[in-house]
């Protein structure tokens, strides 16, 4: 049930139109709109009685939600929503560029290819210091001293940085020394973390898990939100299929899919789906032509020698590439 | 293996080359190229001997082929395949726009869609006269008096048509009365259509099956090719997947994958791939942006009444809005 | 709708009943049941009126049907349907086997095999004369040759015999030369093929296609039945999927899903499925413990020398000890 | 690498092979067998040079392992391993059956269902405390009181307990009240929770991801082993395909796939596979049949009020007869 106030309903309205929802034993979060405010309940199990509500002054109506997530729907607040990191602006409009290497191996690495990639056009940088392995015999990433050296990235180059948080140990020195906080796909329905996140005070990058449908994922983010973050930025990383020429499967289909159901920014991450560096270019291409918010890239100086996933790292000319295509790409938009 | 002639070499040093195949119990097909020939041995189950060849007059070198498919082989034809229907040209850089309805109904219908459809700029003319549907009870198209009305389409608008032959009884049919003969995705490895197709003499539209990997598509294009239609092009149509705000999922990864693995033209038709008309433009923006030789898309000019399909083909101003990002898009490239 | 006659109804007004339907432009068909008959009213789009069946003499009841098949579905035949070849019964309680090697190749390879699984209590034996391949330069069976030496199996053995029928050219003689035919999962949805089997005075055994629904699989057997031959024997042979230990996942739920939903015998081929000769016989047990009326076997005196798919046929004595099991596992049942 | 030890060697001898290796910056894990030692080589990134362990005294041979994961690996360990919760054993031949409510509501709801699979011949009683749940609004389970309950479970019947531990933090709790961990397919990529419960001293039942690989399914084993717990039990429960008459499609063919790939025990969950209550006997009986070493069944005095999963809950009626039907189906075995 959502409860929609009219344009003129004052703080005082809304407010008694949350006790009023308490009073049933439930929650009423207010959800503060461009021209009005819509209070949202929470907890219920079946319908809610509308005509409670309409009593009420202030009240212009009260609408029942048919999805199963509320916060995330588009039904609960139509504006798409713009998560702002500095000067940043995810939803607004301009694709925003995160590129940098899979993982975060030394300051002079990632310093380099921040540089680099800040030269070309990117605004935020991404790096892994913890990696979630299917192997425990693999590279773990090089934990808080990666964080440290995505703290020094961001104070030379003046770009953001995002780096995932691979449980609710690291999750708040991530936090403490990042821009925007990762939610990897193995960790999608990790409700622990996704619940620890929702009480971060940074944004939350949310990837779609490898075999989850839309709505799975739209109520992974409700997780977030239901906890008091609002930002939450999708990003679609590819799904399992039986196609064999890719890693993953691109469902650019998500981006239409996302925009109907919510209001939250949704960013492609084509060098996971795709897991082939040669693919990344054109893929990157179509994402944003059919509408994404931007793009998760892997960058490295030297993918032949990286210590993760170099397979599918663009080299640093074809960044350069991509950059300017996107680039061009824009005055389409 | 593929014997590669010399810049140089005559028509009979290659009659020779393929002479000395057959001695073999082999076929050898010439596959000219812009500035040499090269000889495809078909046939053989292992490794052939290069030598025997190399000591041919003419002969460059001779390679082996690690792919199952030869024909349809990049390796084997490095040049990109361009498929020329009267003045259309597929594959030439320029994206073609096929658009029409699911089925003809009736000349009416047929005649207005094609004019509306024409006058937005798209050069060839799709409805089903044959239709294949999952239930016997439902309706199967017209047939042949669709394919009449299909000619007096293309007098009519001077468009070219494509129609699906269902199967061995009406390809003949379509041949005559059309300009590209569909297989549709049912019949992708409906092997004796492939063969009667591959000896037809205008240039086929080869779907992707709903669960084929780019590999077995290949392998149904080689049926084609190797019965000596060399007139091929591909249409990647969605896969089936666990994703469910979709009919299929639409794999844009398989422009790169194809244009990498072939020298054959891929077009996209994300009317079926999504089976909703609000995804078909940003789906056709993100084809065309990968790099697709062109779109199948399907418009109505009433689709609330249309006899098949309605749900996904586009409101005669939702294809104009089409060809318009299409046009902008095309200036991007 | 189906419209139920009384137990004591007249043939005359079942006739009747008939005629009311033809009236209203649609098909009847009777599906005499043992106590009952049923008439299936086929061709209409929405919901016919129950009112102008129930005024009719011996009418018992007029029941809406709720699934797009009609002909296959339950709902309609109560009662599982047995289907007999000479004396073996399929779908009698007994589970049946099939057996014999992926390719005829030759009457003395045939023959030994059949010898064999004849002994081992195999009661029909299975070849294939026509393969459809995913690649045109695969060995594609011996033909017509392969049918008279499937018909000198049955001569010899007495075992029945079932192959495959790869297009509408050759049913035909598929038909005249061996006792069951079988349509393929690539031809699952070749329609002329599904209604040309409707018209055979054979079985049908109708393997799912490899990305088919039960629904899509049940309306192909809906095709065959409309068409006026109610011998379909459904045959589930693994789906595509994204797991990569077999070559497709054996889906044994398609067993209660097709019991729940349709009258007709299911059986299992674990050779297809598995792709692996070492995992036929753990997953046979399996089929005939959730309930299946049979089993597809693949078995080669020479494996290693099969001109086809030798990998997953078992050798002779892995076949023995597979019948002993079964045998021991009818037990249980 | 795995470091075979002859049946005579002394520990002393082992001892040595494990400091040589951690020369090498490796580290050396003692598989104790029944008759020699392995000791498996832990860290190396290429192939490790065996003579340097064959001049070793006590040594019988050096096999260089060939998969991803080793502790897990049949390879390096032959025979099957067994594991033991109180008079239970798991992976000895018996399949266990292990059955209860999705959820425990009560403390008279558990010990009503626990009395009935107890009298019905169940040796572990499953429920669980904390739910995972795909939206944050459903029921999450009643957390530590219900470990309390399940302790009194244990006390009145003698049953065994099983319950999940969905993070890091109610782990501990778990372990203490319960006697099996169970890791949920949600989690099977949460790696800290992995580590965790591989420093746990009870036995740990792995779900297979909805996604998941064989291969991803064992590494996520092998977190649990390189840790020190080499109590590990495989559960499989569906994975997801396109297939839409059961929630999940039944992988069956995990079976012999981890059989063959792994010494580790597997057990099948139907209930969760089939979300259906009417298919659960039915695969319930394959699952025995192929090969399992158990079953985790769910069943629920009222399943029709049941606060989660009811539907694919067994009627008490419906578990007497699986649990007679498995009776007789263990004489086949």
């Amino acid at each position: 049930m959502l409860v929609v106030m009219r344009n003129d309903a004052t703080e005082e309205q809304v407010q008694a139109v949350i006790r009023e929802i308490e009073k049933m034993g439930l929650r009423g979060v207010p959800m503060p709109g461009a021209i009005r405010t819509a209070v949202c309940v929470l907890g219920n199990k079946g319908p809610v009685d509308a005509a409670l509500f309409l009593a009420l002054e202030g009240v212009k109506e009260a609408i029942p939600v048919t999805r199963p997530y509320k916060l995330v729907s588009r039904e609960t607040h139509q504006e798409s929503t713009v998560i702002t990191v500095g000067d940043v602006k995810i939803g607004g409009g301009e694709p925003v560029i995160m590129a940098g290497p899979c993982a975060v191996e030394s300051e002079e690495q990632a310093l380099t290819i921040a540089r680099f990639v800040k030269k070309c056009g990117a605004s935020i940088f991404r790096g892994g210091a913890f990696k979630p392995r299917t192997s425990p015999y693999s590279f773990q990433g090089i934990g808080e001293k990666g964080l440290k050296i995505l703290e020094k990235v961001r104070q030379e180059t003046g770009l953001y940085v995002v780096t995932e948080a691979t449980d609710t140990e690291n999750l708040a020195a991530v936090e403490k020394h990042t821009d925007i906080i990762q939610i990897g796909a193995r960790n999608m329905q990790n409700y622990s973390l996704l619940r620890l996140a929702g009480r971060a005070k940074k944004p939350i990058l949310l990837k779609r898990g490898m075999a989850a449908t839309i709505e799975e994922w739209l109520m992974a983010a409700e997780y977030i939100m239901s906890e008091g973050n609002p930002r939450v930025i999708l990003c679609e990383r590819g799904i399992r299929t039986f196609a064999d020429t890719t890693r993953n499967t691109l469902d650019l289909s998500a981006i239409p899919s996302i925009k109907e159901a919510s209001h939250l920014p949704i960013i492609i991450d084509p060098s996971h789906a795709a897991g082939r560096r040669d693919y990344v270019i054109p893929l990157s291409r179509g994402a944003i032509a059919v509408g994404a918010d931007g793009l998760l890239v892997e960058v490295h100086n030297d993918p032949t020698h990286a210590l993760s996933d170099g397979m599918q790292s663009l080299y640093p000319q074809q960044f350069e590439q991509l950059m300017k295509e996107i680039e061009r790409l824009k005055q389409f938009l």
